[in-house]
Order: structure tokens, then C-alpha cells, then sequence
């Protein structure tokens, strides 16, 4: 079981869910975060709404790329179509189409039937 | 050593903190996530605070379901109680109770005297 | 390769990233996150932008500690020099300094190029 983790542009949050309900998965997750990679970050991308909610007096001088985290949990044999569709959904060829992350995962638990495992995400 | 992370009903949140409070264990974090499990989403649960944080307009026709994650990091020895309180607490019978993940850890350090491992958690 | 997740207080998160960028490293994602440590809250330092993103009738009664928490995925030679950093920037005496983890992680993907591994993060 893993965890893949996805941290892609917020306009492509809708386009990238529907392709991988197609999938039959959905995301366990979806989280505002800020990311910056190499490119550390594009003035002209902050976003005002995120502002409001990040930054302070600590924070001001700072430039954030407003982005969104989507974490699906799957098995391992369903990780690589995953991740091919996140690929797919959110290659634009420009800085800034984010990451995909794959980490090990030990166990799930359905909190309503106590299902554990595959069954839990299913 | 293992993370537990839970997403649950934001209702649940005091109650869920106060059991595992009595066992001796404090969430290190604590995060507003969108979930979407099997059953993607009630309109009737959206909240209008995470809408005026998540939502903007690409996420516009998308169907949230604001829930709390809540991240607790204990020796493996202490999951299967903490999985078992969580569950207790957080079981209603209706979908939407949401999900636990058992995710593996390397280590853990406080920063204040550098402990590394258990005594850091503890 | 490793996540390390550093969960500071938000008046470091500047000096932080600063410190970091100096090393080599940006910090993947940044999260506003609640959190709760040993000492389970300081009233004092609520923060009122936190307040009302968190709160709500079910939290009302919970002591929160607004915190940033940071992540970096790196090589695992340059976790210690990572870990240091973060402890040094971060370490003021007090209680509240915050935590590290380490998590293991199977592998980084950039969705521009579909690199993978090392030169996903570098």
C-alpha cells in the first residue's frame, strides 16, 4: 500500500479528480498548501486568498505559490496508473506543474466497518 | 515508530483529542483537509468557512467534505490503542466516519534538546 | 530518500526557509498547521487569523498553538545537515520549539519532465 502525494497547480485540482475518479480512485485528501520548488516561487501567482490565510508579519517577505496536495492511498500494482494520470493531467511543459510523491504506507483502517487494509480504501 | 494520521468528522475533533488525551497522547498536528472517501461528498456537509479557504474558481463544482486530520507520532507498540480510541470515538455507523493510516517513521527530534527517538514523543 | 517534516514556530518559518535556501534545499510545501505538543497549548499565543480557519463550535474549548510545518524531500546524506539547520534556526529554549520527522519515502516523480528519484528534487 502507498500513499501518493501531489502537489500540483489549484487550477488543475478539478481536471486532475476527474481523471482519477475515471480511475475508480479518489483522493483520501485534498489540502491549500503553499509550494515552492526550484523555481522559488513566481510573484505574479500569489493568491489573495491564501495570502489572507498565510501570511503574517513573519511571513511577508516571502513568495509563496499558492498550490494544491492531493493524497490518494492505493495499492501498489494501481501506483503507476495513478501516477501516469496525474503526469498526463498536469504537464503543461512550464516550471511550476509540481511534484508527485511516493511514500510506503503500513496500513488503513475504515473507521465505520473496521476494515482494514485494501478493503479499507476500496 | 509510526504516524497515525486520522481524517474525521470536524464535530468529532474535541472528543477525539480528549480520548486520546486520556491515554497519554497529544496530536502533534492538526490540519483543515477536504476529504472524499467512497462516497464523494454531501453537498449538506460543505462548510462555508473551507469553501471561502478552498474553494476559488477552479475548484468551483467540486463537492468538498471539510474534515480534520489529526496526526499523532507513537512508539508501534502504542498503535493498536490509539487506532482502537480512535475508532471508538469516532464510529457513528454512517459513511463519512472517515479513515486511519499507519504510515511508517524513520525518527523523530525535538528541537528544543535534540532527543532523538521516543523521548522525543514522549 | 527521505521526508523531513519540521513542525516550527511561525516566526521561524522565514529564518527557516532562509537558512535552508542557504544549504541548497527549498522546502517542497509549507502547511499552516494547529499544533499540540507535551505542553498542550499556550493560550497566549492563539492566533487570530488561525482562530477562524480552525475553530468552530466543536473546537471552541480547544487550546490551539498555530504552527508552520515544512516539508523537504531530500537525499538521505543530506538529512543530518538538514536536520541541523532546522534545530539550530529553530532552538530558542523554550517550549514550543517544535519537532522533526523523518519518513521514509519510495520515490519523487517531476510531472514537467517525469524525472524520477534524485533529479525529480535537486
Amino acid at each position: 500500500m502507498k500513499e501518493i502525494v501531489a502537489i500540483i497547480r489549484r487550477q488543475k485540482l478539478h481536471e486532475t479528480k476527474t481523471a482519477l475518479d475515471g480511475l475508480g480512485f479518489s483522493p483520501m485528501s485534498i489540502l491549500s498548501v503553499s509550494g515552492r520548488g526550484k523555481q522559488k516561487g513566481f510573484i505574479g501567482e500569489v493568491d489573495p486568498v491564501m495570502d489572507e490565510f498565510m501570511l503574517d508579519e513573519a511571513d511577508v517577505d516571502v513568495r509563496f505559490i499558492p498550490k494544491r496536495l492531493i493524497s490518494i492511498v492505493a495499492d501498489d500494482a494501481d501506483v503507476p496508473k495513478i501516477v501516469e494520470t496525474i503526469i498526463k493531467t498536469n504537464n503543461t511543459g512550464y516550471p511550476g506543474d509540481g511534484k508527485i510523491f511516493i511514500l510506503p504506507m503500513t496500513d488503513a483502517i475504515r473507521i465505520r466497518t473496521s476494515e482494514i487494509g485494501l478493503s479499507a480504501i476500496k
